[in-house]
């Protein structure tokens, strides 16, 4: 199969891999009519995060299955599957206090290499989520967003605890960050101020349920925030970018007794104690378990009640993965879809 | 008045004060039968936190109202009161949403100087709670738990969301250590672990409701904490310390999606991004905004239905005040009463 490799910073190919094969009994093998690169894939790709070999690449997928491992028992060939980065039993004490990115038996970064036609996926019966139908084309950008963009931001969401009579605020305006917008919307959040100085995304921001943009980074965004809310802050705050910077801007713009809810990974990120102690913040967040949410998800995108896969615009085919990670680099893309 | 005084490390006096006025209209004057010291009166004491001048000191109080300002309404001379050592206003939204020790118009370490015969407290109507009746004399010492590290302790619990079906483990076996015990208890938490290696410490942890003793600390208490735990870490964590080592070995004590609720005041903490990103715990505290549980706690005293004043395990004249900081910073007590 065709699939894209990493070999350096800056320097991604697509080429000939071997095709996936069941290797547990509870595997799955799934075929990838779309894919897409995700922000946290410019990481390695600008060599924030080394890159020591050749790296397959791609961890959001959405697809048919092919073939199950003989202890696979609900997933079924022929079904059209969703599921997250993280594989996970949905079984153990931790996936059922709804954190599957924690199980016990996770798998993180399983799939590795979904950006590539086929994929096998661990733990099929607890990762995969089939949806009702299978859905037309014009829906699959949704369903691969929920794969993981839009469920981190939806975590990032209700871990802010975005709610009725809420203002919600938003660090960060990459896809991850326009969804968290999306999800306070949903979840009934009265004011949502979204961060942001570049006008697309500003756009996109508005059309999913942003009520205030606010341009101002750091200090002066945090002033912002306040001057928006009577000099307290916001209730809720979701951090979308994982940098000191916007995690401090995040605390510094809740009021006491609100709630950050960070999704951004957290790179070279100390918090100080004794800021943190008088800020009264709660403080929770990492990698989202998107599986918690994929059931509620995937009925609003079917139901097309939520647009979540208008943060792709860019689409191209698989062979083009390079023009889409330079695009997301240089920011000229929120984020690029690939077409297998 | 008599009143202690903190020239410098290890120096507190007992001497003549001026009596405190009414200075501010919503001020009251309180007289105080019975005062105490606070483990955080010892962080000055060690010279942690420098002393730069004669320091009048105590923040804990309960007493009979003297004189009110002219702007006061509910307080009445004669009431027998609690308050907290954050003078609030009750209400503006921070309050009103709980958070009094953020309160908009807070005065922190009002009163100051409680280890004294008398106390100015502001905003009199707002953080002061009268009692019913004038409680008879052995309520006092639970009362005077109740101005703080009864409050505070609560918070912690509260903050870690200790509730029914829960384990809850406590780091820190000072008097608001213990005092959390007691709270997860009073909040239905089914399973208790107290962290203490100190005897007499183990045995009123256990009167108040722990069901376990885990006297290892560090890594080897995490540890014992994940044996205790099927391997997943308590529910709830409750840090009452306030350093790097004890904040860490609550985070790692936690298991994925579980709550840490933080009181003891952090000093040169910086809690690591990274870890604390992939732990998925819940961080929450600060200053406890006792003023929110007091009239649950005064109805909890005065029914008789808990005896926090059970950490008092000394009491000395107003006048031995020094003799109470030395038997606390020596570990002979756990917290000192002063009868003035």
């Amino acid at each position: 199969m065709r699939g894209t490799v990493l070999y350096g910073p800056r320097d991604v190919r697509v080429e000939e891999r071997p095709d996936p094969q069941i290797i547990e009994p509870t595997d799955a093998i799934i075929r990838l009519p779309v894919t897409c690169v995700c922000g946290s894939d410019l990481w390695p790709y600008r060599g924030v995060d080394p890159v020591t070999q050749p790296t397959p690449m791609g961890h959001e997928y959405v697809g048919i299955v092919e073939e199950v491992g003989s202890a696979v028992r609900t997933i079924k060939p022929g079904q059209f599957v969703v599921g997250s980065f993280f594989a996970s039993d949905n079984t153990c004490e931790i996936c059922q206090a709804g954190y599957q990115s924690s199980c016990i038996h996770r798998q993180p970064g399983a799939p590795t290499g979904a950006q590539a036609q086929y994929a096998r996926i661990p733990l099929a019966d607890g990762t995969l989520v089939a949806t009702p139908d299978l859905p037309p084309d014009d829906l699959l950008p949704s369903l691969l967003a929920a794969s993981d963009v839009l469920g981190t931001g939806w975590f990032g969401a209700e871990a802010a605890e975005a709610g009725p009579g809420k203002t919600v605020a938003v660090v960060g305006d990459g896809a991850v960050g326009l969804l968290a917008v999306l999800a306070a919307k949903q979840l009934g959040a009265e004011r949502i101020i979204a961060m942001s100085r570049h006008e697309p995304r500003q756009q996109l921001a508005r059309e999913y349920g942003a009520t205030d943009i606010v341009t101002e980074r750091g200090d002066a965004g945090v002033a912002r925030i306040k001057e928006l809310t009577d000099g307290l802050g916001a209730h809720s705050v979701v951090e979308a970018v994982g940098t000191q910077e916007s995690l401090m801007q995040a605390i510094r713009s809740t009021r006491p007794g609100g709630h950050v809810g960070f999704v951004g990974v957290l790179h070279d990120v100390a918090i100080p104690g004794k800021e943190f102690f008088f800020s009264h913040v709660h403080l929770h967040g990492g990698p989202a378990p998107v599986r918690r949410f994929l059931p509620e998800l995937i009925e609003l995108i079917c139901n097309r009640k939520i647009n979540p896969g208008k943060v792709f615009d860019l689409e191209l085919p698989l062979e083009q993965a390079a023009a889409g990670y330079r695009a997301m680099d240089e920011r000229r893309a929120i984020k690029a879809l690939l077409r297998s």
